[in-house]
C-alpha cells in the first residue's frame, strides 16, 4: 500500500474523526505516576479510558476493550499478572495493543517482563531510544525514563524489532520515528514541553491504542479525505498509520499547547485543552510527516532506501 | 420530615458553611486514577482527606474519621482487605460512609465485593445508572465507567436498593437523581464537561462523604438560613439531605468552572478554584432541585407520586 | 561552618542553577496521592524523577540514583519491602535520602516502619510538626496529614531526632523549621495555599532529595555567588545547606504562584510554571531565613542561643 506523506496526514485527519464519533473503549494498564494524565487524555481526545489493571479482570476486560496498553512503569506483582492476563485474552480477540517498555534494561523485573511479553506480538511498541534498544538486545537502556540515545540512533533496533514481532515501533524523541520494518515515518511535530511534564511519553501509548482502537473499526470505511472509500478503508484499518495518527496528532496538540503556556504547569492544563480542541484541519495544516520506504531492503537496512522504488524520502509540510 | 426544594437548597447552603468551619476528616478508599483528583476537591471543598487504604491501618482508621469513601475503581487485593475492614470499623464507630461501585456488572472482582459491601448499609451509595442498575441486580452494568443507561431508568432500581439497604442512593447523570427510597430529589445543575475529565464521579464520592461528616456534626443546631433552629438541626443531621447538599455544591461548583473554561483541561483546574471559592449564596441562586415523595408508595412505584401528600413534583429554581 | 542567613540564600541560589545545569535522577518510592505531582514538580525544578518502587528494583536503583526519598503516606507491602531495599542500598552506595514519615502516630505500620527506616540514619527528615513529634518519640502525631502542632512545638523534637540519626530535619509549617541539632533555620516564605493542594508538602521532600543530590555534587566547586570557591564548595556539599535550600526555593516558587491564582486549582498549575521559572536572582531577592545556632548548647537546648558565640538569631530579609 502506498503511504506517503499525503496519504499519511489525511488518515491522521480521517481517524482523529473517526475515534470522535465512536470512541474506542481504553483499557491501561499503567504505571502510578501517570493514570492520572493517562485517562485525562484519553478522555480529552475523544475515547473512553477503563484503568482495569487486577487479577482476574484485566484479562476479561481485554476482550472486550478496543484498544490496550501495556506500560511497565511501575510494575507492581499483581499488575504484571494483570499484564499477562491482558495480553493473552487480547491476542485471542484479536485487541491491538501497544506495549511500552518504560525504563527496561538495567532493571531486572520489568526487563524480563518487557521481553516476555514483546514475544506475545504487540500490535505497537512505543518508547524513548534508550528502551527500543534495549527491548531490541542492542543496548543497555537509558537512566529512568530519560533516553540516553537519539532516535536515529534507534532507527535499527526499530526496524529489526518490528520484523521480529510484526508489530509497529515508535520511537519518541525530538523528532518521532515509527517503522514497520518496511516503512518508516519520521515525525517532526511536537514541543519540548512534552519532557517537562509527566506522562508525555506514556499517555501517547494509551492514545496509540485508542487511534488503533478507531483504526480496527474503519475497515469498513468512511470518509478520509480526498483518498477512494476503498483506499480510505485499507489505509485507516493499517496499524501503521494509525500509530503514525496517534503520534501526528498528539505532538500538534503539544504545539499548540505550547504556544500558550508560560511553563511545564500551564502546558499540562493546555495541552489537555488542545488534545479536546485540535482539528482535523489543524492536523492537516500542521502535520511534519517524511516517509522512508525499504520495502526491497533487508532488516536493519532502513538508510538503503535508494534501493527501492518508492523509498526516496517523500516530505509533507505544511 | 418536610424536604421540599427551598428546605434542600437552604441546607446545602448551610452545610457548605458548616462543612468549611469544622472540615471533616474523609478516609478515601478509592482507584489509582483519581486519588490525587480526589484529595484535591476535599481540600477545595474545604474538608482534610487522607487515603489510608492499607491491612491493619484502614479499619482503625475508619474509627476516627468523619466520613469513608470506598471506590471500587481498581480494587487490588491489598485495597480490598482494606475496604473490609474499613466498613466494619465505619459500622462499629457510626462512621458514615459511601459506596461507588465503579464499572459493576461484567467484572467480577469489583461486582462480588460490592455485593459484600451494600450488605453492611452504606450511608450513601453513588454510581452512574448503569452501575445502580448492576448493583440493584437488575441489569450487566455499563462498559468501564460510562454509563449505557439514563439516569431516569435507574429510578426503579436506585429505589428497591435504597429500600433494602436503609442507604440515600445517588445517581449521577445530567440530571442527578437521590433517593432514599420515599424522597426522591433531581438536580438539574453541572455541566457535560464533569464527564471530560477523570474524578468527575469519583471526586463526587468523596465530596459526599464530606457532606455526610458535616450533616453528622450538624445534629447539634446551627444556622440554616430562614430554617428555624430545631428543624434545621434535624434537617442538616439528614443523610438524604447531605447527599443533595454534596451534589448541589458539586454541580453548581462545575457550572462556575465550566464558564471560565475552553477545555476539560482548563475545567479540571477552574473545577477546583469553584470549590473552593463557591459561596452559600451561590449555592441558592443557583440551584435547580426537584423533589418527589412517595412515602405512601410501594417502593420501585416512584412514578406513583400522585398517591402521596407531598408527592407533586416541586421545582424550585433561582 | 559559618552558615549565616546571606551564607544560606547565596548558596540556595547557587545550588539551584547546580540542579539545573547537572539535573539529578530522583528516585521516588511514594504515596499514591501525590506521585504524579510529585513527579511532576521535580520535572518542573530541573530534576529527573523516577518512581521505581517494586522489589528487586528498587534497591538495585537506588545504589545509582542521585537522591532517594521514602514517603510513607500509603506504604502498601510491596512499597514497604522497596523502601527497605532501597534505604538500605542508599547507605550502602552513600546516596542521600530523605525520610517522610507522613501521618505517623496512631498508625500502626507507617509507625513502625518510620522506626525501623530512621535507623539507617536519612539524610534528612521532612514532615510537618505532628510527624516529627511522633517520630522523636514526644507525642502521638497529627490526624492524618494535618499537623495538629506549630513548627515551633516540634523545635526540641527536631533538635533531638537531628541528633540521634545525625540527620538533617526539616519541620513545614507557615514558618518552616530545619536544624541539624546545631544550626536551626527558620524560613517565612511560602503560601497558605501550599496546605490547600495534594503534595504541597509531599513534594517538598523529593525536591529537598534533588537539591541533596545536587549538593553531593557540588563538593567539587562551583559559583555560589560572592563566596570564595572553597568556602562555596563545603557550603553546597553540606547537608543542612541544601535541605534550607530546597525549602527556600519550594516556599518562594509558591509565592510567586500565590500572587497569579485565584484558588488551589490555579495555584497548582501557576506553582509548578514557577518551580520551572524561579531565578537564582528572585530566591536571593525574595529569601526570608532566620539562623540560630546552638553550637554550644546541650540536645534540645535550642532555646538557649544566648550561650553560644554565634547563637544570636541573625535575620537576612531582601
Amino acid at each position: 500500500m502506498r503511504t506517503d506523506p499525503a496519504h499519511l496526514i489525511d488518515a491522521s485527519a480521517a481517524l482523529l474523526g473517526r475515534l470522535r464519533e465512536h470512541p474506542p473503549l481504553v483499557q491501561c494498564i499503567t504505571n502510578s505516576v501517570v493514570t492520572n494524565v493517562t485517562a485525562n487524555a484519553l478522555l480529552a481526545i475523544g475515547a473512553a479510558p477503563a484503568m482495569v489493571d487486577i487479577r482476574e479482570e484485566a484479562g476479561l476486560f481485554a476482550g472486550i476493550a478496543g484498544g490496550l496498553l501495556v506500560n511497565l512503569g511501575t510494575p507492581a506483582e499483581e499488575q504484571r499478572d494483570a499484564a499477562r492476563e491482558s495480553v493473552a485474552a487480547a491476542s485471542v480477540a484479536g485487541t491491538p495493543w501497544v506495549l511500552d517498555p518504560v525504563a527496561i534494561g538495567a532493571l531486572p523485573v520489568r526487563t524480563a517482563l518487557a521481553h516476555e511479553l514483546v514475544a506475545a506480538r504487540p500490535t505497537a511498541i512505543r518508547g524513548n531510544a534508550s528502551e527500543i534498544i534495549a527491548l531490541a538486545g542492542a543496548g543497555a537502556g537509558g537512566r529512568g525514563v530519560d533516553a540516553a540515545d537519539s532516535t536515529d540512533a534507534a532507527a535499527d533496533a526499530a526496524t529489526s524489532l518490528a520484523l521480529a514481532h510484526a508489530s509497529v515501533v515508535a520511537v519518541s524523541g525530538p523528532v518521532d520515528l515509527i517503522t514497520d520494518g518496511r516503512r518508516t515515518a519520521r515525525i517532526a511535530n511536537g514541543d519540548a514541553l512534552l519532557t517537562r511534564i509527566t506522562g508525555g511519553g506514556c499517555a501517547l501509548g494509551a492514545v496509540t491504542a485508542a487511534f488503533l482502537g478507531a483504526s480496527r473499526d474503519a475497515s469498513a470505511g468512511g470518509a478520509a479525505g480526498d483518498l477512494g472509500e476503498r483506499t480510505a478503508g485499507a489505509l485507516l484499518a493499517d496499524p501503521f498509520v494509525a500509530t503514525v495518527a496517534a503520534t501526528v496528532v498528539y505532538t500538534i496538540a503539544a504545539e499548540l499547547a505550547a504556544e500558550r503556556s508560560t511553563g511545564p504547569g500551564s502546558f499540562a492544563v493546555a495541552f489537555l485543552d488542545a488534545l479536546a480542541l485540535v482539528t482535523p484541519a489543524e492536523v492537516i495544516a500542521r502535520a511534519k510527516v517524511t516517509v522512508t520506504d525499504a520495502a526491497a531492503s533487508a532488516p536493519g537496512s532502513e538508510t538503503a532506501s535508494d534501493a527501492a522504488p518508492n523509498a526516496e524520502p517523500a516530505t509533507a509540510r505544511a
